[in-house]
């Protein structure tokens, strides 16, 4: 729930894509990595583009997301992301890190780039080698066009049943500005699958240190609110290029449009984040929790995140039954400061729980709302003026089925 | 994972109870509440007893939970304990704050005690009131016996496969002082269900700021440390008494076997936690992870139940699948210090992944311990001189069955 102040200014682009912005290209292919399905993608700026990016916070950080981020510290800018699926290259040590470097080495020699401007992002497998023979395919086969969003969508797909895009525009000193998106995710799965990976690219005119507090702020309200299992990859990345194709006075605080162009980039990862959320794995539901009146902003997420991420309520979502009990279980196992006597919760429009003891409410409209396949539950506090939101899935016998499966 | 350094002092006590300490009685019956199965509690000491409790960390505490806070702050001294299942007297509001004082008083008044020295636990559905005529007839008809530990322990559990009981002796002063207890717990359920319940019963001589302190440290190592889904209840409870029926000298830390005393109560609440993380909802398997050479114990322990708590862990070892990536993504996720590099993973004795890459192992041998109703994993990492263990269960097909089940 982005409580946008100018709604009005932004309008979501229906089919739009990372190639909705000006001057982008991208193309993906079958490199062989996988059995049939693509597994090899690039994005190429026309020019070099301003860049921002936001990694894992695990400890166990893959090699690709080491090469990137050698490449953005360079010169703060990038004009290519390559990408792999099938095989993560993480937990792969040095061999592991070398064969970044050259996947890197041959995009830059083959369009003729340094190769700082080119980022690398892998999807798949945690602890096998990349097979290089197939990547040397990609790199040398993969024909970035200005129609390829859809192969580039698929060939970041691992166990995503979708694929996953999204695009809004705003207006900059009176000029068109498009900011589209791509991504992938739904789980950490059979064998060992990492990763949820964005990419978002925008035609604005934008400096990379304000591209990157840009980026951090919605990522905090977008990726990092969803959840599907409560865990973290090695290869995690949202990834942010910024061509500054439209002719526009450079972004930055200081520019009446900034927040506009913010609100905008959120919106973006919001509906990438959701998309990822609604395809976790074996989920039959998206869930939005939404908290009014935390103590902050920081202490609102905190409460969603845990109120979503809580297996407890997913199986009661997964059996649509308006299971308050689990939901006040969850906001008072949470560090947050809550006031159980002022907590109200909300299952859609339904009062379940207000003044500390469960409310009257008709089980029979409770469940029918919980039979939809987005469910919202809202809790208001009486701590402050924070809100935010998170965004999960319902845990099902497929979950367990997915991630009980034996990997050979 | 008890690093005593006293064992050899310590004796368990095959089949002892909570009566197995000299001077209790205690008795269950059925009072109506629950269909046919035992409902009703009562633990009692032959004189008033030095006490100490912990409480559920959520914000959403039950009536029971404050009586009995009140009760021991009054004293210091408890000599009664009474126990309902089936109602947890959760979110009930004033009404169930009072109707929490009156069974407090109806046991008083039967035992002719002051009410002060009665504590009052609770376990089962939350958000509904205490039938007090039910609990007035558990109140009038309860007989407290030396040979009634057995229909205690049944009165006390809820969704609970079995009994959970276990009783540890130690010498102090060349005295045999005995320690014994009940639990109950396996997870919140169908359709709230609320609570894990320990008590602990001991004959040894220690004031009750002492024994809250050695409990308090014990509970850290124990029930702290299991998880079966996470969340934590409105009705948690751990409640000791020592009715100092042995004549020993006053236990103080400044006493020759005061770390011994400790130790045995560790044991006596490892052993409980380990059978509630054992029968956790639809558990097939108990899982106890090891983590030594963390910065701190305190970071040990983190990064144990981290892994313990992993959904993905959880559905691997239902799965019988040796899933080393999914062991370090929990721990790379911990926010404890690690350093990947020089972290090994041991699933049983196979070392599966060290410096930073998985290690060759025989599958084979790996899905043969994971066969086990009982699985280790062993986490080395190379920060310091901490080490912890947290215990838990697989997820499987029953525990979203037992939990997507609908209310009604």
């Amino acid at each position: 729930m982005l409580q946008t102040t100018d709604k009005h200014k932004i309008s979501k682009l229906d089919g739009g894509t990372v190639l909705s912005p000006l001057g982008y290209k991208s193309g993906g292919l079958h490199s062989g990595l996988r059995r049939e399905k693509k597994d090899f993608g690039l994005l190429l700026s026309d020019h070099p583009a301003s860049c921002a990016a936001v990694y894992t916070q695990s400890h166990f950080q893959a090699a690709p997301l080491k090469v990137t981020q050698e490449s953005i510290a360079a010169s703060q800018k990038l004009q290519a992301v390559v990408i792999n699926s099938a095989v993560a290259n993480a937990c792969t040590g040095k061999e592991g890190l070398s064969n970044a470097y050259t996947m890197r080495q041959w995009i830059a020699e083959r369009f003729q780039l340094p190769p700082e401007y080119v980022a690398v992002a892998s999807t798949g497998v945690i602890g096998e080698q990349l097979p290089m023979d197939k990547i040397k395919t990609g790199c040398d086969q993969v024909v970035p066009t200005r129609t390829g969003a859809e192969d580039f969508q698929k060939s970041i797909l691992t166990t995503d049943t979708c694929q996953k895009a999204a695009c809004y525009q705003l207006a900059v000193d009176g000029h068109t500005v498009t900011i589209g998106g791509a991504a992938k995710g739904s789980g950490m799965i059979h064998p060992n699958m990492a990763t949820m990976l964005g990419f978002v690219t925008t035609d604005a005119n934008i400096e990379s240190c304000h591209l990157q507090n840009a980026l951090k702020s919605c990522i905090d309200k977008s990726f990092n609110q969803i959840t599907v299992d409560g865990e973290t990859s090695t290869n995690d990345m949202v990834l942010t290029l910024a061509n500054g194709e439209v002719n526009h006075q450079p972004l930055s605080p200081a520019h009446k449009d900034w927040s506009t162009f913010v609100q905008t980039m959120q919106l973006v990862c919001e509906d990438l984040a959701k998309q990822i959320a609604r395809d976790g794995e074996g989920a039959t539901k998206l869930v939005e929790v939404n908290v009014q009146g935390a103590y902050s902003h920081e202490e609102a997420r905190i409460i969603a995140k845990k109120v979503v991420g809580s297996n407890l309520v997913k199986t009661a979502v997964y059996g649509q039954d308006a299971n308050w009990g689990r939901i006040i279980g969850a906001v008072g196992h949470s560090e947050a400061k809550v006031n159980p006597e002022a907590c109200e919760v909300y299952i859609e429009d339904q009062l379940v729980f207000s003044q500390g003891t469960p409310c009257l409410f008709s089980e029979e409209e409770a469940t029918k709302a919980l039979r939809k396949d987005k469910v919202k539950i809202e809790i208001l506090l009486s701590e402050g003026g924070g809100f935010g939101t998170a965004w999960g899935c319902d845990l099902t016998y497929d979950y367990v089925k997915i991630n009980a499966s034996y990997r050979s």
